[in-house]
């Protein structure tokens, strides 16, 4: 009877061990919903993950090795196998990256894919979207499916999101291209890049391809991410009721857009119910709405709701400019339209200021200032190529507007 | 008793329980030496890892989490946490990368180092060691010691190894340097150039925080890493008896090295114990010798054994050289005094050329050009700008004195 009880105690000793030793392995590597972080937001646990629940395994990551032959010699190679499923299925953000790209972009956008897998999507495993006015090749479609983490997929354009509608007088347009060229608009005698602007403002969010998500999170060539991402910015744009997420906002060329606003005015008296309690009218308008001040959300990125360009405010505001022409006309662009639309449409809270991306797109730069974050982001940007609070940037005003306390580093930045 | 015996068994099974449960857990994410490969590669197991030790446990990495705070809202970030000592000491490849750089060059070396982080170190964690020939500001020691997940090491220089020696005729090397000037040399004029070449000829090492360490991987800022590196490329040169290891070769500017051949031939006549049978010779020249056709290994990037350098043969060379002032009366480059000591004192057996690593500095791009590999390896080059087998590089000489057959595609990238 002695040494049943010895064995009884033993055999429970053993168990809690069998459970410590899993818990032991499990916690390390996967990261949980704090229950507070929860309670801060306000948010219920309906849509996000539980406490108990992993919202990322990183086991699941690199779990396979491999024999590889070098020169007719033999080494061991590491393989980093592409998770099928990294995120449990219910604690997945419907979210995606998407890409409008052509053929022969197709090194330049490859190190940009490679910065984002590098810095963020290979700890998330998010789907991939391309859109293109012609056919992928086999080579884009194959190289880009290699380095990424999560699903690729392809889509052509519909003729119809990328072609003159047939309210334009071609001639009139024509005149215009040659009046910006000779004004040395940027840009200015561009069919496609007008045909990419009016795409991106009413049209991207429309393709098939996109149905299943709510988020997107828009990159283009020649990108570079500078900071670790650890956390899940789709995730945190839906856990925190966010809309629209941005990193750089700059002052737009007024040449481009001269009857925008006019346009933007008469949209609103016509659909007042459109416009949003606690906008954001004072980051767009210095004299409350008579002019446009040109501050803008550069568009070439964003981490955003599809639900937003989705929502009957933005697909009116499309259409009646749409209409106007003045895509084509003058040569509006994609950021002031969608800013705009952000600005007017919704609450100012949903508009997110993502300062620690660390973003690179040709001459500007967005890298955090405060040293110690860099340095626990891995960042390898230089902060004094720091465009948030230069003359040109809209960023000082951002901040004021939407009553944030700028970084102390930021005078020594400006 | 019946009863006992039941708890006696189970024990025994929740005891393999554990066991099995512990296996499942190292299992997916440990990379064992295979013991095949070692006996491929004819290798003991003295000094290289047994079949049952770890040789990375990437477990050891992402291990904690933590809240942070974000525009005064609450998120969750998943911390990559700098392991100790990844690879159990005994496992260890004695090894560092080596970076000379000035302060002013930072930024540009930050992203070089996050190239290799991204591509090679994060999974090998090695150590990295500075040099520079003034004191390295906390800013540079801070931030590269915030990016690199091995230790980081920073020596000044000795005054010694960066200045003119007494034989030196300063006026003749202002001379030189001037009718350099003229001849439009590239660096023609530079003094602290020519400090710079003999520095990695001769001196860096020998600086004493290299003391510990068997091998080095050469890395100045600028560079670009294109591929996943997957195997450890240090275990790789010892484990196949390799010394020096190259992504690049080039012709040399005649105008740099008037002399250099010459000088050589006659320290090849004064100890001949130094060449080795079965040397590259015909590598670097086109007639037995007599002349010398430019070719050599570019030293920007480098991983190679610290030990040949301090041999009694590359000791005896360098003094030799380093007497007839060509360092510095005419523009010796470390890469022609590299590539010929590598050439003409090893067996040719003992230069290994890395096809894989994907490498670019300034103008010049090595880039896989089978595309499966590239695939696997997701390298974000371009294959249109390797220069393997262009006319200006010595990738095809390479490979036909090395008897390596050129890979298929090499005709349409010449």
């Amino acid at each position: 009877m002695a040494r049943a009880q010895f064995s009884k105690y033993t055999l429970v000793a053993v168990a809690l061990l069998v459970i410590y030793s899993l818990s032991y392995f499990f916690t390390p590597d996967v990261v949980y919903v704090d229950s507070v972080t929860k309670e801060v937001l306000g948010k219920g646990a309906a849509n996000g993950p539980t406490p108990q629940q992993p919202l990322i395994d990183t086991n699941s990551n690199q779990e396979a090795q491999q024999e590889a032959k070098q020169d007719e010699q033999k080494t061991e190679e590491i393989e980093e196998e592409k998770p099928k499923d990294p995120i449990p299925f219910n604690d997945k953000v419907k979210a995606t990256f998407v890409t409008l790209a052509r053929n022969k972009e197709l090194f330049d956008l490859i190190p940009a894919i490679r910065a984002v897998e590098d810095r963020f999507n290979r700890k998330f495993h998010y789907d991939w979207v391309f859109l293109n006015d012609e056919e992928f090749t086999q080579e884009f479609k194959d190289l880009t499916t290699a380095i990424i983490s999560g699903k690729t997929k392809y889509g052509k354009i519909p003729k119809e999101h990328w072609s003159y509608p047939d309210w334009i007088d071609l001639d009139k347009a024509a005149e215009s291209r040659k009046k910006m060229k000779e004004e040395k608009i940027i840009y200015g005698d561009s069919e496609s890049y007008r045909h990419m602007c009016r795409f991106e403002s009413g049209f991207f969010w429309q393709n098939e391809l996109l149905d299943e998500y709510d988020w997107y999170w828009r990159v283009e060539p020649g990108i570079k991410i500078h900071c670790d991402l650890n956390y899940d910015l789709f995730r945190y744009m839906q856990d925190n009721n966010k809309v629209y997420g941005f990193t750089i906002s700059i002052h737009e060329f007024r040449k481009t857009i001269p009857s925008l606003w006019g346009h933007t005015k008469d949209f609103i008296k016509l659909h007042p119910e459109h416009v949003a309690e606690d906008n954001f009218m004072d980051f767009i308008s210095d004299d409350n709405g008579e002019t446009y001040n040109l501050c803008h959300f550069w568009s070439n990125f964003e981490v955003a709701s599809l639900n937003f360009w989705r929502s009957q405010a933005y697909r009116d505001y499309f259409e009646y400019l749409d209409k106007t022409g003045g895509f084509f006309y003058e040569r509006w662009g994609d950021a002031p339209v969608h800013s705009i639309a952000a600005s007017l449409f919704l609450p100012k809270d949903k508009i997110h200021y993502f300062h620690d991306v660390g973003y690179n797109h040709g001459v500007y730069t967005q890298c955090p200032l405060n040293k110690e974050f860099r340095y626990e982001h891995k960042c390898d940007c230089n902060p004094d190529k720091d465009f948030t609070f230069r003359g040109y940037s809209c960023g000082k005003k951002f901040y004021d507007r939407m009553g944030m306390i700028r970084p102390v580093e930021w005078e020594k930045y400006q």
